[in-house]
């Protein structure tokens, strides 16, 4: 494995969403692979003590100094050649993009073909499918035993080796969401042996927000950290917002194609049906769509369990899909086509995320027979993914307790038989409106200690109104936490060294390796400037909770020099001991100066 | 138990920190105790559908709109009578206040006599102290079976018998930090059998900050919930700055005297002294204040035990009485004059708050060594304490990862006997300065949860700078989601109430309810006018996320309705599977209508 560095000028632009690096001093790092032509972005934070870690990036090449980007032409498709050379797929004309796409009934058609050259400006590209009937499928490769080019990438952000993510492929307890169509993607994996993912959702909706506005959004996400996003547009332009978020989008793109398909009858529930919401599938896969939430869990019994809840049914998806029911009396249709469906995702690579439309939407609601009827489909739902060869993970809640989080996780790796638990915080109190990235990102941290795969962030707009740009950071922010917090608590390898690196910069006082560590630099050296301004301060031994004339890590630092902790040696705690007496007359001698002069 | 309504008119300034009410539509109301002229105050919101909710209240006097309150006259003493009355304390002169209490050394004395008079202008009194060696504190008149006034308040305002909290207290499961010197303040209980608190911590420094910033963060962050507030000032004005919070306090106020006797040190720890710390104890405890942090667990053979750690001694406590320990080489004198200590604390009814000063400062140094040979020696100081008749609770870390947060409690709970603890967060990862109100959020409803009676907030400018007021109310909020969170899966009795009333206003559309029953009604009012802003959405059927197309909250209503939820009739699940299709029926019939328009 050899790396290169492309080092960021030191007047990047911080606050723009696509500037070369997070911070000052950060670099924009690749490690390579054995496969030629294989590297992994990392970021790569530079100490002033010479040492440099290496973080996980998710930020794209929009952050690579050296990579010009247009938002009108997309992004390099590295895992063309890896598709290509595989050998079991096939472009096609594909469907034609239709004005009702787009929500755009009564309008005439765009543009003449009609085609995505007429939804997105940049390199109209044919759509791939699998060649036959056999899987093309991350899953179907691990199974028969391949390392593709996709897990080698993931293993090496990771920092695993390439086999242990075929493995946990192989055995459904990881997914890793890339969909022949969407090359621009940079592969990674969601399984509870890996490191704690999280997605941003993003998505206009019929109230607000643009397509620039909905792009941007990815592209600031992703730059804070997020794995995945999901495009949740309902309204116009879905059809358009989706694709130019697809080829602009490094990391693995997630929709609800219910929504869509709702847009297609004017909002009508009882006009779904399963050949509209068939359509709907290929025409997101074709597009590149690497995960979809099908709530096909959502059974017509189970409906009246939701009817004495505090909240009913609060998935959008979910209450959906039980109003068809209702007004036809019939089984879902997702359900009971379930294994078309699975043969059609099976064709382009798309994960199913089965969704969890029955999820609790207040604490009153946690854990309740509905919920849990529902869970118990998903697994079965699973083993019947499993056998078409789709990757599949699962949904879980939204609004519980503390007491009752952990058996949320267990019941789901049972009946699900470890596949990935992908958790939508959950909301640990209901009494705080404004603040639900807070309430739900303790129950996230607390459920992905307790394996949850991957977590849905939640941002302080939640149940109010729409995420803008710093509502979407925040969200990030806040869930980075929580997933790094669960990383810690499991004890992944090299989790802590993070913690470590910034924990010692500040008992050295090195201010800048400091604020280049955190989640959000940015705002850490905004803080520290508001109360000590002056740039002097940036290299002060002292901080401005205590002041320059006592202040605990510098009294701290003495005892550490005075026992001998920077050297190699071992002391036993009699040498300590023996040398304590020493010691203290050392301290005397120096004339007891146990606080620094701001001058020193 | 008979109650009474203070209105709060609808012109109450949001923004001003001593208004009337928390929200539009907020009442602060009282409820009367058995015993003559006591009243509890609650906040009581009135819910639109005719019910109301009753909240627990700490905002003082300063959001009763009937009384004036004026900052340089302070408060009314309602616990004046209560003290007095029972006739084992005695007024006396009192020590001389002197310049060097303000860290004047090198100014004139001011005024002419030195006394309160010329610290405070309001009422000056003399100090109130116990007339005998026979401890005047509420652990001992629980012990001898006496509910106090004081007991019974804080009953009230926990919705429990007053036998309850007498038992909590006799058995030092509970404090009732009351200062007979404070008789501004509200009584209320700390322990685990209560509802979990928090502490805010206020105070100057020597960098920056004044006396009337310092008040005003007192009543802000009581004013959001903060149930007591730690004056940790530094530098100058120390004693006058106190004086003036605890006149104007409605909430027990601690401190760390050793921070005092450091300042007239001139911050040099190899000067303090028994006597200088003494006296400075006595100087506060006539202040009346109620509960003081000291690091008596710091001794001298646990210094070395630091010397490896990656961040040393981070509590400023902890490593000044390290300093003193190293240029003595003695034991601390905190430790070998413990119960001299207990004996004046005694004297005045101040409850210990036994400081971690070895806690970990990073997650690296978490559960280690030092840390536990310091809680294991808080332990012996705990049964010292109590055979004094003292009221104490010991402090807890710090920087502990999720999976370190258990043994922290129990280990706590077994050595202290049971003694509330009293935690600052924890913050479960070192790698988001600027976030560690989240960081520590996290661990702060876990650790509450498992058993912790009180948690310290941590703002997001911990590690970086002072807070300043928006900090000091992001801070409370956060801590108290973490408070009632951990309430909640401890199934406090009545928590669940407040989180169903929201989320059933929530499920209504009830926007107005769902605003004033939140932990922060203004930013929760603006985060939806940010998306919604005209008038017509506060009431309307639908929010921003899903638009007014397709509603699932309103589709999950007609569920509700449809299965007869609002009825009182129980259904068995044969019944709901019997109407199920008459229902399907009817839906039909209405014409499907799942979506509800603008103009509805």
């Amino acid at each position: 494995m050899t790396t290169s560095d492309a080092h960021t000028p030191a007047s990047a632009q911080q606050h723009d969403t696509t500037a070369p690096a997070r911070a000052l001093g950060a670099h924009k790092a690749y490690v390579e692979g054995e496969r030629a032509g294989l590297r992994v972005p990392v970021r790569r934070v530079h100490l002033s003590d010479g040492r440099a870690l290496t973080l996980y990036d998710t930020s794209g090449p929009y952050t690579d100094p050296s990579v010009t980007t247009d938002v009108r032409r997309g992004l390099d498709t590295p895992r063309a050649p890896w598709i290509a050379a595989r050998g079991d797929t096939e472009t096609y004309p594909g469907r034609v993009v239709r004005p009702e796409d787009d929500g755009l009934q009564h309008t005439v058609p765009r543009g003449g073909a009609g085609g995505l050259d007429a939804v997105f400006p940049g390199r109209p590209r044919r759509p791939r499918r699998a060649r036959s009937a056999a899987p093309v499928t991350q899953l179907a490769y691990a199974r028969r035993g391949e390392i593709t080019a996709e897990m080698e990438y993931a293993a090496l952000r990771e920092g695993v080796a390439p086999e242990v993510v075929r493995e946990e492929l192989a055995a459904g307890r990881a997914v890793l969401p890339a969909n022949i169509n969407h090359p621009e993607s940079e592969p990674m994996v969601i399984g509870k042996r890996f490191l704690v993912k999280i997605n941003a959702n993003i998505g206009n909706s019929a109230v607000t927000s643009s397509i620039e506005e909905e792009v941007e959004k990815m592209t600031w996400a992703t730059r804070w950290g997020a794995d995945t996003v999901m495009d949740l547009s309902t309204g116009r332009n879905i059809h358009t917002t989706r694709e130019w978020i697809l080829r602009n989008s490094p990391v693995p793109i997630g929709t609800v194609p219910l929504y869509q398909a709702l847009e297609k009858t004017g909002g009508k529930a009882e006009e779904l049906s399963w050949e509209l919401y068939r359509d709907t599938i290929v025409e997101q896969a074709e597009q590149g769509v690497d995960y979809m939430t099908v709530h096909a869990g959502v059974r017509l019994a189970y409906v009246p369990l939701t009817a004495r809840r505090t909240t009913g049914i609060v998935s959008r998806g979910g209450s959906i899909m039980a109003a068809w029911c209702l007004a036809h009396h019939q089984e879902s249709f997702l359900y009971t086509h379930f294994e078309e469906l699975c043969e059609i995702l099976a064709a382009y690579d798309v994960t199913f995320s089965l969704g969890d439309g029955l999820r609790p939407g207040s604490v009153a609601d946690a854990n309740d027979e509905a919920q849990f009827a529902e869970l118990r489909t998903l697994g079965e739902l699973t083993a019947v993914a499993r056998e078409h060869g789709v990757q599949t993970m699962v949904e879980g809640p939204g609004h519980v307790p503390m007491h009752k989080i952990k058996e949320n996780v267990e019941l789901q790796q049972e009946v699900c038989d470890g596949a990935p638990f992908y958790t939508l915080g959950p909301l640990t109190t209901d009494v705080a409106p404004g603040y639900d990235h807070i309430t739900s990102g303790i129950g996230a941290a607390m459920i992905a200690w307790w394996g949850t795969a991957m977590l849905c962030y939640v941002t302080p707009k939640e149940h109010l109104g729409l995420p803008d740009r710093d509502d979407v950071k925040t969200g990030v922010i806040t869930y980075k936490i929580a997933a790094h917090a669960a990383d810690l608590a499991k004890g992944h390898p090299g989790a802590q060294e993070w913690d470590d690196a910034l924990s010692r910069a500040r008992f050295d006082f090195r201010w800048e390796d400091q604020f280049n560590l955190s989640l959000d630099p940015e705002t850490a050296r905004a803080f520290h400037d508001e109360t000590l301004p002056a740039e002097p301060a940036k290299t002060a031994h002292f901080c401005s909770m205590c002041g320059p004339k006592f202040c605990s890590m510098r009294i701290s630092r003495d005892i550490s020099e005075r026992f001998g902790a920077e050297s190699e040696a071992e002391l036993s705690k009699e040498e300590i001991a023996a040398g304590m007496m020493e010691k203290s007359r050392e301290f005397a001698a120096s004339g007891n100066r146990v606080y620094l002069p701001l001058a020193e």
